[in-house]
This record gives structure tokens, C-alpha cells and sequence, in this order.
């Protein structure tokens, strides 16, 4: 049985968007947010502290971007994933990448210098400076997704899940406001597919059972 | 024939390094830091303006972990990949995708903050706080190469690379003076591989030939 450790709407959102569109069997366990100052025996699962957290048999792992790959070649097969003698292949490894380091680091920066830290350690300088670099580098995505509906081979496939939580944070962080036509689309053709919506309701359930607050963080619910 | 887009020792190193690891054939051109603002003619090549950039036939890519991931699969095969039916597959991806997502990142805010910007825009304590958070994440690489010479598989692969990039990086930043005794030997076990001094040499004679300057940033060189 795959675990997966969980925070709501955290990073860990890929993996189990991952599991809902494989339709994978996972036991999912949630966490407050942040685990490591509001869950500390989770230090025993992870040492680093961080979401997400997958155990598979032997296999142990932190990056959300590379579970969804590892998901898709080794539960598959899978449309989720796409093959090495593809020639989108290399697009798709890209766009997987790119969904987390490129599109989801700024966006931490922006949530920490504007809400997470003590009012004398916010700097809404740099807030503002990593929310245009979010939106410099999302131009990489409006270009692709003007003239297809899926970044990489012609369907969805876990890039999209990549980049999708990227817009998914956007949106919990209200910087979805300033998405081009193109992106916004794409983001309302992602977030209205059964498996986002089955991720969804799985961690609100999940979270109610375990005794989670519903929200990410608590004051930032989307919408 | 590979062509690679590369600043001296930025994160287009990566696939550099794991081009001459590969022994694979290939193009290097090299430009000025940051590209964005010292050769604009790039953003006909890759409108984002990052670097690196990798064209192959008709694969355009801009992660330089991505890159290595693809590199190792298409161009192989190659012991520097590890297959989705090793058992260390999962492993391999995870530090493939930590060295830039969860190693890089943070470095990239402390060379920003701390030497890029303008007076009046330096920020000592984003700096500070990430270069906190760097270390606090390599204790993830520790815990491996104490044991293990290398990070997945028994042996150097294209993890190694990824990794082994922010550690080069955090050496021309001034950060590898608080690397661990494991992390610094783990260090020094990869920055001797004939395979990285080609790269580098491959980086300055490309450099030299193009009439590009020797250093990243120029004020920056390690050591």
C-alpha cells in the first residue's frame, strides 16, 4: 500500500491528484500545517520535516514533482505519463520540473514574506518581487497552452499536474487575478477534471476524519 | 548534434557536465550573466530568458535536471541513468529533482540579495534566512553520502550531477564553509571527476573562443 503524508493544498497536492487520476489505492495522512513546528513525530517519518512524504515498499520520497513521475512509470501504465521514445518525452520531463521549481518556489516566497512571518520579518519588497517573477516565468506556460490544451503530447498527463498546483496555489494566494485569458482557461479545464475534484474531496475527508482543519493555511482558503 | 545555451558555471552546468560525462557530441554557446540583460538577441532562442537551454532536433528544454534526466534516457544508455525497474529508481528521481527544487532555489535568493541588487535593494535577512534553509536541507544529503558514496544506485549518476551542482554553487557563494565532513568529502569526491574538470575546461575554452569573460558573476569566481 502506498502512504502518502499530507498537508492541505500543500505540494502534496500533486501526488494525490497523481493517485485520484491513476486511481491508485493510497492511505493518506494528514498533517497541520506547518508539520514542522505543528507535528513534530513527523520528524520521525521525514527528518527534514517537509511535504510530501511518499512510502512505497522501499521506496522513499520528498519531491513532489518526482513522485508524480515515478507514480506514472512505475503503478502505470498510464496516459499520466509519457515515454521515453515519445518525442514529447523530453517536453514533458521539462514541464514537470518546471511546475515545481520554476512556478512554486516564488510563490513560497511570496506566502512567507507576506503572511507567514512575524510583522517586523515581512518584506513585501521581495513578495512583490518573487509574484512578478511567477508571472515572468508563467509566460513559458501561455505560450503552450494558447494553441493546445495540454502542455505536453497532446493530453493530460502528470506535467499538467506539475504546473496545475502551480495555479492552484495561485489561486489560494490570489495571484490567479493576473493569469492571461490563455492560462486562466487551461487552469479552469484542469480544475474541473473528476481527478482534481476527487483530490480534493479525499483530503477534506481525510482531514475530518483525522481531526484537520479544513484550510491551507488556516486564513487562506481559496476563492 | 546538442546544442547547449550556457552561462559559466550557472545552473546550464548540469547538463554541461553531463554531456562530458556521457561522452556525447555537442555545441556549447556561451553568453554573458544574466542573458536577460546582457544579450538580448537570446530571447529569440527561449523567450523566458533563463539559461540553461538545450535544443535537440525537435526537444527545447529549459530545466537543467530535466535535461540530465533526458539526457541519461535518449542518449544512452548510460550508468549515469538509473531504470524504472531498478529498485533505486525512486531515489534517483527524488535527488534529481532536490538538487535544483530544494537546493538551488534557495541559493539563488542569497546571491540576489546578498550581491545582485542594487544598495537599496539588498536584503540581509532573506539572504540570511536562506541560506539557513539551504543548510538545513542538505542534512537530507548527509544522511546519504555519510554511508554512500553517492546519492542513488550505488554509484555516480545524473543525481549526483543535479546535486553536485548546488554544492559547486554554494562553493562560489561562500556557503560550502558549513558543508558537514560528509557533505564536504562527498564534495570533494565529485569535483574530481575527470568528467567535471571537462566541463569545466570545456566551459572556459568555449568561453575564451566566444569572447566571453571568465567568471560567474564576474566577481564571483570560487575558491
Amino acid at each position: 500500500m502506498i502512504t502518502l503524508f499530507h498537508c492541505l493544498s500543500a505540494r502534496s497536492f500533486r501526488p494525490l491528484w497523481m493517485l485520484e487520476e491513476m486511481g491508485l489505492p493510497y492511505d493518506l495522512k494528514v498533517m497541520p500545517f506547518p508539520p514542522r513546528a505543528r507535528h513534530k513525530p513527523y520528524f520521525e517519518v521525514n527528518p527534514l520535516g517537509t511535504v510530501p512524504y511518499l512510502i512505497d515498499g522501499d521506496t522513499r520520497m520528498s519531491e513532489s514533482a518526482a513522485i508524480c513521475e515515478y507514480l506514472g512509470v512505475r503503478h502505470g501504465p498510464t496516459p499520466l505519463a509519457v515515454s521515453p521514445d515519445d518525442k514529447a518525452f523530453g517536453a514533458y520531463l521539462n514541464w514537470l520540473h518546471f511546475g515545481e521549481a520554476t512556478l512554486t518556489f516564488p510563490q513560497a516566497l511570496v506566502l512567507r514574506y507576506s503572511r507567514f512571518e512575524t510583522p517586523e520579518r515581512l518584506q513585501p519588497q521581495v513578495a512583490e518581487d518573487y509574484a512578478k517573477w511567477f508571472h515572468g516565468r508563467l509566460r513559458g506556460v501561455d505560450a503552450v497552452v494558447g494553441a493546445s490544451d495540454y502542455l505536453a503530447a497532446g493530453r493530460f498527463t502528470a506535467a499538467d499536474i506539475s504546473v496545475g498546483y502551480a495555479l492552484m496555489l495561485a489561486e489560494i494566494l490570489g495571484l490567479s487575478k493576473d493569469f492571461s485569458p490563455a492560462v486562466a482557461a487551461y487552469w479552469a479545464r484542469l480544475s474541473a477534471r473528476p481527478g482534481y475534484l476527487a483530490a480534493l474531496a479525499a483530503q477534506d475527508k481525510a482531514a475530518a476524519e483525522q481531526g484537520i482543519g479544513p484550510t491551507f493555511p488556516p486564513d487562506m482558503k481559496a476563492g
